[in-house]
């Protein structure tokens, strides 16, 4: 079959060596780890580091505080973040209010790319993070906010960082600001990279190189490749080579041909063409009349704080309580930070069919208050404890369809407290329409990675679910 | 010279009639209008409107007031748009604030396009608006808040909207939203369309059937082509025809090479790839670490609001005022509203090199308070009065070169008075080094239209020159 011959990542020179071929699933080549050394490393990593996180009343936050006058957790720097409310305007509605993280600086999630024997690996980190089920997870090479790079808390320099601040180091193959979960934060940014390293590269001892497969691969396993590796990942601009041709008829083949060209004003296969699709997005942020800002947390309604925790009266949404955090793995061994602790896990699903033998992806467009733009395109379903209640179309498309991919993975632990989703891609057929309400919209994978090149088109979730597609490759 | 074949209007799909070539200046073939016939239709649109304008007390705006508690300046409705505080947090930096119009809903800007002939025409409005210089200005068929096109004010219904509005009308070439004045507005979208008409269009009294040609030479004319109409304009995807080859080397030619084909990974004569163009956007973004939100206007220091206005002390930024409208020719007859009046003219320049035989504009990675994702791409050079005092650099790059476009043009009368801007596109040699601070990167047409089908990348006052640049082919 001669899909076989995998997918292009696309370069931005043609220089020597490449375009690599990401191969497919059980025709992995040498790696430069082993699994079963993966599997080593892994667990002595989590033994070499004495990890203790305990929960604390706010009067036992260390330079954390409720401002007097606006009631917003903030710290004493006036760095990292702060929690504040928000407030949403919706015409016909009442006004909607609940606290949100606010953190204005852009941080670094960078996966550092280097070739091996013809193989692309990827520089992978054994991370804490304080919120984490696990302590541990598999982690970018890189993941800094601006305070911690420019030491703002006075730890050790983060390792491995010059290759994404210092030109020169390498090929830059991605770097875009993507979103996080607007229901949780305040417009906020993260810088995406992929870099490919040119010279030399010596791991420190939290890092190590695996292949474009096996981290693939370990996305199957739960709770270990974490949110900001997804989301790096799904930002790879893979891409079916022009000269490829596929043959066959099953689900690999769909989705390789998903992968095909669809330069606007071309056919390729896809239902909608790639214009279609940006106008389809123009018009649902267009329909959402929304006015959503930041207020003082002290007018937030419906949620009350007590000595260790503040929480909605319903019970229903989330906590946001304090830490104490000792290390000795990361820059700095000992603090104390808030975190956001939702009350249930989530559910994401990607819903894919194949129409004319080209695999599609079901996207919604959907409106989250602390998005900038408010609108990007979410997995088919999301459902979260305390969120508007599903409708009887999400409950149908939940319901139908084979499982493609199915596993629990966690949302981003230095900010909340075991966040835990279900990601599931599953498969139906004509008992799904092609022609849907308009929130929903049928894409390919290029074209969501063509517009991965661009911030605020898709959120967090559908990013995930996104890398976890490629990996089905 | 092969050059004169014109450029390409790339469309989504390749329905009959079309790829629609743009006619290089002084090449322009047969027009519905002739330009005598265009001028008396517009002479008579100023006699058939009888306008007045004049300044109010506070106390005199009708449904207009300040909120008592937070001295916001808004409708009774809830609609249109608030007068509201902007503060910027900026590190090592006092915090800054200033007055700022809020308008969260989104606006349809729509200039419906038509063939005649093998020529594109645009249908162009004849509109007043109250802070226009001259009361009326060409402006796009269609350019209404939702507001205005749900009829919030009661008004007659909105000419030519079925075409923006209900799907099946047409085909969309452009449709994306845009910033707007960042400097005034707090995050202020709209939506840029550009449809074109497959049936019969029998245009109002009001509006007219210009050449795309007709429309760039009319960029020419002080304060007639106004800033809506612009937008959309720069919008359009030109490109040069794939078989199209150029020769000659003069500025046209230049010009002509600077729109041709520029994928990613491929060179095309661009000194800096398109990957590179959005890294080095997305560094500077990661470089502003500005916190800017909206605060109640009472929360400003250092303006004041007396019975007629909010100035700054200084009385080097700009005025809130409040008018009186009395006009015929628009959908209401009669209403008052704020309005942002600047104190002088500003100056945007948009400086050119050619480059190995490419133009290529320089443009400047800028932050305003109230962009969303605070940094858009900027003209070379804008000076606005109050702003911060222009660099050496600035006042160098003002001063050489060969000017190649000149003239003043009004920004959006329906919220500015009288804001005036002046224009210029100079062509420079060597004296520019091709180096410049990371502010700074040389960009070609094609790279810029190829931004323009995204939102959050060009400021308005850069896509304003953008414009004038297509109008000089």
């Amino acid at each position: 079959m001669s899909s076989r011959a995998g997918l292009r990542v696309e370069r931005r020179a043609a220089a020597s060596g490449g375009p690599w071929v990401v191969p497919q699933r059980g025709a992995e080549p040498h790696a430069v780890t082993s699994m079963p050394d993966f599997w080593s490393w892994w667990d002595e990593r989590g033994r070499a580091g004495a990890f203790c996180v305990e929960s604390l009343p706010w009067s036992r936050l260390d330079r954390w505080s409720f401002d007097p006058t606006t009631g917003n957790l903030g710290h004493d720097s006036g760095r990292f973040f702060t929690v504040e409310g928000l407030r949403a305007r919706r015409p016909g509605l009442p006004d909607f209010t609940q606290p949100v993280i606010h953190q204005p600086e852009i941080g670094i999630l960078g996966i550092l790319f280097k070739e091996f024997d013809g193989v692309l690996h990827c520089l992978m980190q054994a991370k804490m993070e304080p919120g984490n089920i696990n302590t541990l997870q598999l982690s970018p090479t890189v993941q800094a906010t601006r305070s911690n790079y420019t030491q703002v808390h006075r730890g050790a320099p983060t390792r491995h960082l010059e290759h994404f601040v210092r030109p020169g180091h390498g090929e830059v193959l991605v770097d875009v600001l993507q979103s996080e979960q607007g229901g949780w934060f305040w417009r906020k940014r993260n810088r995406n990279m992929v870099v490919l390293a040119t010279r030399e590269v010596t791991p420190s001892e939290d890092h190590i190189w695996l292949s474009l497969g096996q981290v693939y691969e370990l996305l199957q396993v739960e709770n270990l490749v974490n949110m900001d590796a997804r989301t790096v990942l799904s930002c790879l601009p893979l891409a079916l080579p022009d000269e490829h041709e596929v043959t066959g008829d099953g689900y690999a083949e769909a989705l390789a041909r998903s992968y095909g060209d669809l330069a606007d004003g071309r056919e390729g296969g896809a239902l909608r063409r790639a214009g279609e699709v940006r106008s389809w997005l123009t018009d649902a942020k267009t329909r959402c009349d929304w006015d959503a800002r930041l207020v003082p947390l002290s007018k937030v309604t419906g949620w009350s704080c007590t000595d260790d925790e503040i929480s909605d009266d319903t019970g229903s949404r989330f906590r946001i309580v304090a830490v104490q955090v000792e290390a000795r793995t990361r820059e700095v061994t000992r603090w104390s930070q808030p975190l956001l602790a939702p009350r249930e896990p989530a559910e994401a699903v990607l819903v894919t069919r194949i129409v004319d033998g080209v695999l599609h992806a079901l996207v919604r467009a959907k409106p989250e208050y602390g998005l900038v733009d408010l609108v990007e395109m979410a997995p088919t379903v999301h459902r979260r404890s305390g969120a508007e209640e599903p409708g009887e179309l999400d409950e149908a498309l939940v319901g139908v369809g084979a499982t493609r991919f199915d596993s629990v993975l966690s949302e981003e632990g230095g900010r909340f407290w075991r966040a835990l989703t279900r990601y599931r891609i599953t498969e139906v057929g004509e008992e799904v329409p092609v022609d849907l309400p308009p929130d929903y919209c049928w894409v390919t994978a290029r074209q969501v990675t063509n517009l991965l090149r661009h911030g605020h088109y898709l959120n967090v979730e559908a990013r995930t679910l996104m890398a976890c597609l490629h990996s089905l490759w």
